[in-house]
C-alpha cells in the first residue's frame, strides 16, 4: 500500500498550530434529534468556527507555513464561498494579502464577509469560466501562491482538527458523518478520526445532484460531473482532488445521497428545535441521519454541521415556506 | 432591613435540584460583538436549555418540591409562552398532569409545544381576559397547584441558577444584563450573583412599550402599566410581582429601556454573525449593550440570552425585511 499524503502527525501539528488562533466548537446534541432517529448524535459545530465555517482551520494551517518572502507577495484563492472567508481571515490574521476569485452567484453574505475580511475580490461566471484557470493567471502575474479550497496536504491536516477535538470531546463514537464537497474535510477527518479510533466508521454525504464523489468511488477513479446544482452552495464541486480522493478511497466506508428537500427539512429542524443557524451544507449530514440512511448498528453518531453561513433571505424563504414535520 | 424572600442557600439548593436535570448551557462570544461595542461579552445561552428558554429552570424547581398529593393532583399555570413550555416540560418528567392558560396570540410554535410535552392548554384574551383569575378557578375546580410565572420563592430561585453557572464559566464579570418581565429571571439571577460575588452590577432591560419596572423602581412601589405592546412577547407584562419587586428595589442597580428595531437589530446580528437562533425577548440585553445603554467603567458583561423559541415566520419576515448594519 502506498502512503497516503496526510499522516495522523500532520493533523497533530495542525492542531498545534490553530491552538489559540480557532475556535474550539462545541458539540451539541437535542433529545428531539435522538428521539427521532433512535441514535444518539453529536453534532460538531462549526457554524461557530470563525469566518462561520470550518474552512478557517485549513487555510490558517496552510498560509502560517508560508516563507516570509511569500507572505510578502500574498495569496489567491477560488471558491464557492467559505473557503473564501477561511482564507480572506487567516491572511488578515497573518497580515497577508489576499485575492479571491469567486463565483458571481455566490451568496451575498459570503461576498461582503470576504471583502470585510480585507481580500480583493475577483467576480467569474461558474457556467463558463475556469475558476482554476483565472486564479492560476492571477497567480502567475502577480507571483502570488495558490492556496487550493481542499488538494492540499495542509488544508487536508488542518480541516482534520476538528475529528481530533471531536473525538476528545465524545470519544466512542461508532461513526463520525461529514458533508462532501471536494472532499478536503472528510478526508482530514478521516485521518484523524481512524488515527485515534482505527475501528471508526467515516461516511460521507453528499447531495443527489453532486454524487461525484460518490461516483468516483463506484468507478474506482476520479470522475467528473457536469456544474452540479443543489441548495447546498459549498458542495457544488464537479469532482474531488488527486489527494483527496485517495484518502477517502482508503479510509472512507460510504458516502451516501440525500435529496435538496431532506438538506432543508434538516436545516429547519436546526434552526426550530436546535436554535442553530446552519447553511444547506451545514445540514447535510444531519439529513443523512434523519432520514435513516445509516446502517443500524451505527448508534453513537458524530455528526459535522460544517458551517452557518446562509443568506438571511434565503433562510428567511426556507423558514417561511413550511413547518418540519417532528 | 427586611429578609429578602430568596437566599443564596436557596439558589444553591436549586442548582443541585437541576443537576443532571437541566442542560449546563454554553457561553459564546463574538469578536465582531466586541469590536463593534468596545467590550468583553459573554452571552448565557439559555436558547440551548430544555424547551428553548431559561423557564425550565423554575419550573422543574418548583414542581419537584410538590408533595406526592399534590403531584397527584397536578398542576396549572399561566403564561404568554416560555413559562408555559417549562412547566409543561417539567410536569411531564416528573409524570405530573399539567394544564397551561395562554393567551389566544401566543406565537404557534410556543402553543404547540406546550401540547406536544402533553399538557392541556386553555386559551384566553389577553385584552379582555384576566389569565391569574381563570387559572385560580380551574385551580380550584380541580384541586390544582398553581404554578405562578415569576413570583414565587421556588421559581425564582430555579432562575437564579443560569448566574451561578455563568460566573463559574467567567467569575471576574463587572455585570450581567438581563430581560425583565415579571422580574423572576433578573431577581434570581441578582441574588445568585451578588451572593457569589457583591461588587458586581445587575441591569435588567425592558422593551420601550413595557417599563412596568422601571416606573415602578423610579415611583418607589408597584406600578401596572395597560397590556404592553412590543415585539418582545415574553416580557409583555404589566406589573412586577411583589417578591421579585423587593429583590429588584434592593439589588438590581438600574433598568435600561429598548426600543423595538434595537432588539430587532440585535436578533439579526445573533443570527447573521453569531449564528444563534434568539427569539425577540432573547435579544433585549444583548440590544441594550449593542446600543451602548452601559455605563463607559462596565468592560466585562454577562448577557442573558432568555430564549430562542421564535415562531419560524416571524423569523423569516424579520431577517428578509433588512440587513443588520455592522
Amino acid at each position: 500500500m502506498t502512503a497516503l499524503p496526510v499522516t495522523f502527525d500532520d493533523i497533530q501539528r495542525a492542531a498545534r498550530q490553530l491552538r489559540s488562533v480557532a475556535n474550539r466548537t462545541p458539540v451539541m446534541t437535542s433529545r428531539t434529534f435522538d428521539r427521532l432517529t433512535g441514535r444518539q448524535v453529536f453534532f460538531k459545530c462549526e457554524s461557530f468556527q470563525r469566518g462561520g465555517a470550518f474552512k478557517f482551520r485549513g487555510a490558517y494551517n496552510r498560509l502560517s507555513q508560508l516563507s516570509s518572502e511569500e507572505r510578502l507577495r500574498g495569496v489567491v484563492a477560488y471558491s464557492s464561498g467559505n473557503h473564501a472567508q477561511g482564507v480572506a481571515l487567516a491572511a488578515s490574521l497573518l497580515n497577508i494579502p489576499a485575492t479571491i476569485v469567486m463565483p458571481n452567484d455566490a451568496p451575498y453574505v459570503k461576498l461582503q464577509a470576504t471583502r470585510e475580511y480585507g481580500a480583493e475580490v475577483v467576480l467569474f461566471d461558474r457556467q463558463t469560466g475556469d475558476r482554476e484557470q483565472l486564479a492560476r493567471s492571477i497567480a502567475e502575474e502577480r507571483s502570488l501562491t495558490i492556496i487550493p479550497p481542499f488538494n492540499d496536504p495542509q488544508i487536508i491536516a488542518g480541516q482534520g482538527t476538528l475529528a481530533l477535538e471531536l473525538l476528545e470531546d465524545v470519544p466512542d463514537l461508532d461513526a463520525i458523518v461529514v458533508p462532501v464537497g471536494g472532499g478536503g474535510l472528510i478526508s482530514g477527518c478521516a485521518t484523524a478520526a481512524k488515527g485515534l479510533r482505527p475501528t471508526i466508521a467515516i461516511y460521507g454525504v453528499e447531495a443527489e445532484g453532486a454524487d461525484d464523489v460518490r461516483r468516483s468511488l463506484q468507478q474506482g477513479h476520479i470522475v467528473s460531473i457536469p456544474p452540479p446544482s443543489t441548495i447546498a452552495d459549498g458542495i457544488r464541486t464537479p469532482a474531488p482532488g488527486s489527494l483527496t480522493f485517495a484518502i477517502i478511497q482508503r479510509l472512507v466506508d460510504d458516502v451516501l445521497l440525500v435529496s435538496d428537500e431532506e438538506i432543508i427539512e434538516a436545516l429547519r429542524f436546526a434552526v426550530q428545535r436546535m436554535k442553530l443557524v446552519v447553511e444547506p451544507t451545514g445540514a447535510v449530514a444531519m439529513a443523512a441521519v434523519m432520514c435513516g440512511r445509516l446502517p443500524e448498528r451505527v448508534q453513537r453518531i458524530g455528526v459535522v454541521i460544517s458551517g452557518g453561513n446562509i443568506d438571511p433571505t434565503l433562510l428567511g424563504q426556507l423558514l417561511e415556506s413550511g413547518d418540519v414535520h417532528s
